[in-house]
């Protein structure tokens, strides 16, 4: 491992808060020649009390309730975003205008407009920059990148994929239903995903055809979408996601088709990947093997990973960018990235205003 | 079993008219309570060899090379069209004319001018019409038919389907890739099962978004299409069908998520019925029970039964909405139901041709 | 076809006498080239009026109350034995005897005493003798013996097979509760199913450890049994029936791993075989293809069949072997077999007693 | 969290000893109100670069060459041995006698004579004592003990599991093929997990016949063995465990068959537990819910945890046992149950050999 540190400055100690310290906390202890060893700065939040804890718990040197101190904190070369979308664009943007390099959970931001302004500064800065698109690291998602990219599913004519959750007839108000802070609510919280990965896996949106809908009473945002679109190199696509799908918890599936085979995923069984080279059905592929992608950090073929591993792949991908061993992309997001997947979010809610299919214009 | 008997005619000796042929055969002997005694009188075809050794197989009576001798044939009283979609339209409504019953294999028609005119046609003559949309009688969606109405599931807020085959690359020629015989591509062949399913489990399609697409070189017709549409009553959902799936033999999936549950089916495993009631997940059920739908004809639980059983169940329907025991609305699909699924089709060709969202326009 | 006519006389007309002659029936319209038309001359039952109508429904010629009638019947040169445990041997024998050719339901006998007779007077008799193991005849289980020939999974290690049933604890007083009819219970009607498939698919089996229960008060036959045996050639095996499985309807799986590869089967979904090469998992295979066992007899691609289906593939191979045209074994189950089995089923239960591995001896 | 400290020494830095540290290192951080905060002193290994490495890696405050070092410790005041099999009796007692808390990994030890020489010395020193079965942890696992406690299941007739692996044909020389090392192979190394299943969620094991098979040549240790048994209550149950079965990477499954429903799980997909409450089928539960057991301490419903997270949950409960919060029994094994599973390997061994149903006496 480098003896060269990192300093980390952290927005948000909640869900992803969370799940980014544990991931920077491991990375010393499995990824074998780390590139630059994060050091656990600081970490913001507005309740002091809250914070603090955190701070506390995930081994964090101090902890501060203004986000503004981060960005001014000489020790701290890397931002990372974790606090809600409407708190995305402000301090991202201060963040690399500061010289740091800056990750930021998805969506990116609340629209394709305040997206753009976050990649034109980030590139404008110099800095490294990723979106948070972990589902690109889950080993099974990175091992159908490369078997599409060996070319061995043949030309692609079909991609699709939905995004299924169950809770979202919940009383609780939470900041997920607010269109202020979350931008828009299934759509941008799981549809992005979906997106992202048809652009990951597939190609570039084209055009897209799409009906949005809130279905519970008072609700400022949209429990769900049902898209269908065009992608770069003509394979035809449907995306679809929703909070309102009993017995679907966390169930992200996508399949492929092509002319020479397929290939199938569901997040709620994280550690297969399908694949059939045509008439003889699909295979499950338990990706635990040690050649497997990132499966080398872990353990033995069949003893599986979870859902937080996702973020150790991530973070590490991303120091590796920061001390020049990589390229952010093409493996995880840019901000370039999800700034695109809000053009096609928002090209989504367009299509279903104007019931016309909306070309995806990227600037 | 009643001793009244019915002369049975059929037009078509191939996939469809075996499979029919079949079922007349069987019903005798497994369904209590026969309301009519199918009687085989005769069985048409253009190939004199292949239809006599069609008819010699399945237990006609006779043969015949030109359809309109079934019409005129005062022996039969029902005339099943089993015959390739360009040749529905007209014997079909002839032998309405002729007084015949009729049922007619899906699509109803090429078009909805044509299946309206058959609809036209039939409720004009007084006889008794059947669309041949038989995965309704398959036990599991029966069952899901039963759920639904009794508002087991709630209020209704996605259908979403998908028909997926692989056989779509071959070069043979087939009638199935001829526009002038077949009418449309996967749309009218496998689509028309997910938007009747859609209309037969939950509702009426008001507005559809949808992109067709021919990949194979030189095809007539299409290879695939998707779609998202809304339903009466609200619920989103989304439509697609392909013969482009490697490792799909014959997959017809869908899933409803309601505000107190969900379902799911696929066709690859007929004899199950998906179901959760919320946060437990999915529960496979087995309906091989005696009192699930049609099962106290067959074998014990666990004993499953296939897909050419759909026949018998539907045509059993059928005799009885002939003998005056029950309606051939709501549990068949009548040719109305085959003229508005025929709306439907041509409601995605104009919306993938106009780009816009396409009113269904039932008249 | 053949114009040739076979006269059969059936004995039973509840579960498997109504199984066998729907594939009587059924025979002549699918199975291309049969060899002998089955003439459905009679059927016997002890309840006239049941019997009566068994005979109008399946179309059988007459019936008779008593058995002896089908044996002294000149017309009858088939004896199909569907009656329960306890009648399999007098009247099948007597069959033989009078040289019409035998076809007996499983388990062959209730024990292996009598098992051998029953063979012994088929082979005096210088009939042909099918015991009716049909699960030999499903698609994905004839596909497996196939792989094993060819020697694609290697030398075989493992054979592992259950076959779970839900339905004991019943309080209907059923023949197969009594121990005089049924010999035995889950052991003799689940068991041999199991045990056969070892014989077919894998090899003889030479010793057996097991445990045999009575879990229902005042029940005169075991409710499950469990063993481990030893197979020729050295595989383990682990034999395992119940009818107290809750959730599991008719579930005969097995699997069998070789120093090549895997091959499992599970009865609720009959239509798939299961086979992993090794390291890459295991892959579903919907065995419908045209070329696969039986399959060109019935639908197209991923159009399944089900359980009934496995009586007609058995009854053609047994008709061909009465016309000379092959042998019953190895892929039917002969008297033979049906012997060893019993051998067995009573080396289990005679493990289950003296707390001993018994070897199996066959006489 | 509680201030309060423990000092830990692990003996070994491969396998198990990378997963155990990386459990001690996250339980601060996930576990609420942690009883104890494991400091990590010291790690033993023999190769000293390599534990020097392990020691950096994982945080430990030195490392040692010689296990005797940790037992003389007096900063040490838990010892966990991660050491392979022939290396748990004598540091374990020695760390007993020396008054440590002693975790020890499974099997407890090569054989009953050695396990149980070890549950004595910890008793004698009075020290607490947790033997590793980890999957008790698996929330899924401690989920069906709830449903089961509570009588959900009612009286228990069948425990069916396997737990089969495929890398057993290796050309590798690895100490868990030499006997001296070792004790067994499959047997221990994984038929332990079986039994302790067994004994966990059903009861305690009374008589078992057995076959055990070495079919890989020259290797001194069992590929395989399979078992039936008898356990308290009544229960008939099967044990498999195998290295040789190509496609199954770490396939641990259970079933249990109660008078009012069952019970399952497969290790490949460790986040469900599988239950019927009789003739529904099953329903696939994904274990992931706030108030299933330990998944408060992890992430929203859906996102699923992976095959290490099970030490956190087992570390976490010895360390609220030396603290006197709870008691390592019931739901952690201790060295008694390791040396009870231990008992029963030796019957299994014994009547593998004596061909004898063989009763299984606990001393």
């Amino acid at each position: 491992m480098s003896d060269a540190s990192i300093g980390v400055g952290v927005l948000g100690y909640a869900f992803m808060g969370r799940a980014h310290s544990s991931a920077y906390r491991r990375l010393p202890q499995v990824a074998t020649g780390l590139p630059l060893r994060p050091r656990l700065v600081a970490i913001a939040g507005r309740d002091t009390r809250s914070v603090a804890a955190a701070a506390s718990r995930f081994g964090y040197e101090r902890y501060v309730t203004d986000w503004r101190e981060l960005i001014s904190d000489p020790e701290i070369q890397l931002f990372d975003n974790c606090g809600p979308n409407g708190l995305h664009a402000e301090p991202t943007c201060a963040a690399a205008e500061a010289g740091k390099h800056v990750l930021c959970e998805k969506p990116l931001a609340r629209n394709a407009d305040e997206a753009l302004s976050m990649w034109r500064a980030a590139e404008r800065a110099g800095v490294q920059h990723l979106c948070g698109f972990n589902y690109r690291f889950v080993p099974a998602v990175r091992l159908a990148r490369q078997v599409l990219e060996a070319g061995d599913i043949g030309e692609i004519h079909h991609f699709r994929a939905s995004y299924l959750q169950e809770w979202g007839a919940t009383t609780e108000r939470l900041w997920r239903f607010d269109r202020e802070t979350a931008g828009s609510g299934a759509l941008g919280d799981l549809g992005a995903h979906v997106i992202d990965l048809a652009r990951y896996l597939v190609g570039e949106v084209e055009e897209v055809s799409a009906l949005v809908r809130t279905f519970q009473p008072d609700r400022a945002v949209d429990d769900a979408f049902v898209a269908v679109a065009s992608l770069a190199g003509g394979a035809l696509a449907t995306f679809e996601a929703t909070r309102l799908a009993p017995g679907r918890k966390n169930s992200l599936r996508w399949e492929i088709n092509g002319s020479r085979g397929s290939l199938g995923f569901d997040l709620e069984r994280p550690n297969v990947l399908l694949r059939s080279r045509g008439e003889c059905g699909f295979t499950e592929r338990l990706v635990t093997e040690p050649d497997d992608p990132f499966m080398s950090w872990w353990w033995p073929p069949g003893h599986v990973i979870g859902w937080e591993h996702t973020f150790v792949h991530e973070i590490e991908h991303f120091l590796g960018a920061i001390a020049g061993r990589n390229t952010v992309a093409p493996h995880a997001a840019t901000f370039e990235d999800g700034y695109r997947v809000a053009e096609v979010c928002d090209a989504i809610e367009r299509s279903a205003a104007s019931g016309r299919r909306e070309v995806v214009v990227y600037r």
